[in-house]
């Protein structure tokens, strides 16, 4: 590994969004016991991202911060609301011409749907699929899932790093800590330090190359009527069901009056995002993925 | 019965709680399909408590809706907050000397504790109790809970009824339809309805006269530090662990630094209402009850 290549600084960012207390609570725990997450060839820094969302117990104040980072929206000073503003603020902080630029950044996110612990990542940069690749070897259970065709790689807080995932754990309810999910979450964050660390002394283990990736086909949104307001529910069937198949023909949702629309597509797919509480103003009642074998290198 | 107490008025009340969605979208339904709700021996009202609420997906605007009703607060004409305001037009409606004055109230809520369905009386006044018992003898699975020694008795929307009682269902998170939990509640909102029909028709069927009720006793709040900061999570020990026995010296607590605080009383406790989301601005952890068996004259 080349020198300019190790990693000099990782920021741990939580409460991006401010009612998913997981990573808030985890952030002020590392920032009251910093040993915790202390290497000897890094800086770990951490950042509570949204805290006055935090504070009202809600996702954002004016805007989704983690949609804010585009690179055009943080240099257009017309944008001024307070996301926007604290968006400029952490790239000013982290980013890659800000005063302590970071290498790799570790956001921590929940989701009401039940995703169990899932980790993001937004392209298949050999970096980030490899510790992905890792963090699924240590613990089977940890799902990945690739969100690059959705464009979310250039406009999320994470996009700031040289390198950079997301943590998503569920299903867990908006301002609600789950005192398992927590446990999960900061062990497996100790798990990406620790990887981090060998990845700078030239240790990482060479693993079976072969991982399952849920990569991101599109987003569904809810059946609505002419107001525009939703008709429909999760179908039963598949409420609670991330990551299971469903096939042509498979109920989705049901509607208000009892009727069931089932999915129409030619080919099977793996719903993820089921039911997320945040994503009814976004008209995403899941999204669909393709599960598919990748190699890593 | 004497003809004075048939009830001539029912209203169902949803979205008291504007991110509570199970009775907005119960709400909405029946007010498309009335015909659902009819029934020939009284007039059957809906109301969407808090549609502001709703449009924000918050629990409140200002203050919480549901704490609003006490009788002094809707004569204070110096209360203006949004939800000050509408609770007195509530009250003009559908209080006792308002327009449409109801002799019942159903007022629909969800919850992220794991209370599975559970009725919710405010005192053992005769009339909720043996409705209650109804409602658990026809579904076993009903809990009942009475409030009464809480004081919520006095200040809650359906305080504003002759009669009245909540129907309060979860574990389901803030801002999300759970269509499981959505029937269920449909389902028991005609129950209610056929029920006050054979009320008002004389033909009340005579039941066990036992009854199991959870009786309010006292609220605990998350241990706190000296910032006022919760340091502790729900232990989980007894997460979703609602309406199970929790006995001294049971875990209850789990500190963010790894300490587990037990349950230090002296005789057994049925908690519920464990990691309700709205609760923690309300310090309110969980609340404990006792499992009494009732007569239900």
């Amino acid at each position: 590994m080349k020198p300019e290549n190790k990693l000099s600084r990782v920021l741990i960012a939580g409460g991006t969004h401010g009612n998913e207390f997981t990573g808030v609570h985890l952030i002020k725990k590392f920032e009251q016991f910093p040993q915790l997450i202390h290497r000897s060839s890094f800086e770990t820094l951490t950042l509570l991202a949204n805290p006055q969302a935090f504070t009202a117990v809600r996702r954002y104040i004016n805007k989704d911060l983690n949609r804010c980072f585009l690179r055009q929206n943080l240099e257009d000073s017309k944008l001024s609301s307070y996301e926007d503003l604290r968006a400029k603020e952490i790239n000013h902080l982290f980013g890659q011409n800000g005063e302590t630029p970071v290498d790799f950044i570790l956001d921590l996110h929940s989701t009401t749907a039940n995703m169990g612990i899932t980790i993001i990542v937004d392209n298949y940069e050999p970096f980030n699929l490899q510790l992905a690749a890792y963090l699924n070897y240590m613990n089977p259970s940890v799902k990945v899932y690739s969100s690059g065709n959705s464009g979310r790689s250039h406009n999320s807080l994470r996009s700031l790093g040289r390198f950079g995932i997301c943590i998503e754990v569920g299903s867990v309810p908006q301002g609600v800590l789950n005192a398992d999910f927590v446990l999960k979450t900061e062990t497996i964050i100790y798990t990406i330090l620790d990887y981090l660390e060998l990845y700078n002394q030239g240790k990482v283990p060479s693993l079976s190359n072969n991982l399952i990736c849920y990569e991101y086909m599109e987003a569904i949104d809810y059946p609505r009527n002419e107001h525009g307001e939703i008709k429909a529910m999760i179908h039963p069937h598949i409420q609670f069901k991330d990551y299971e198949v469903l096939n042509p023909g498979d109920p989705m949702f049901l509607t208000f009056d009892g009727q069931i629309i089932s999915y129409q597509g030619n080919s099977s797919v793996y719903p993820i995002f089921i039911n997320e509480a945040a994503y009814y103003e976004k008209c995403i009642a899941m999204c669909f993925t393709e599960k598919r074998m990748i190699t890593v290198e």
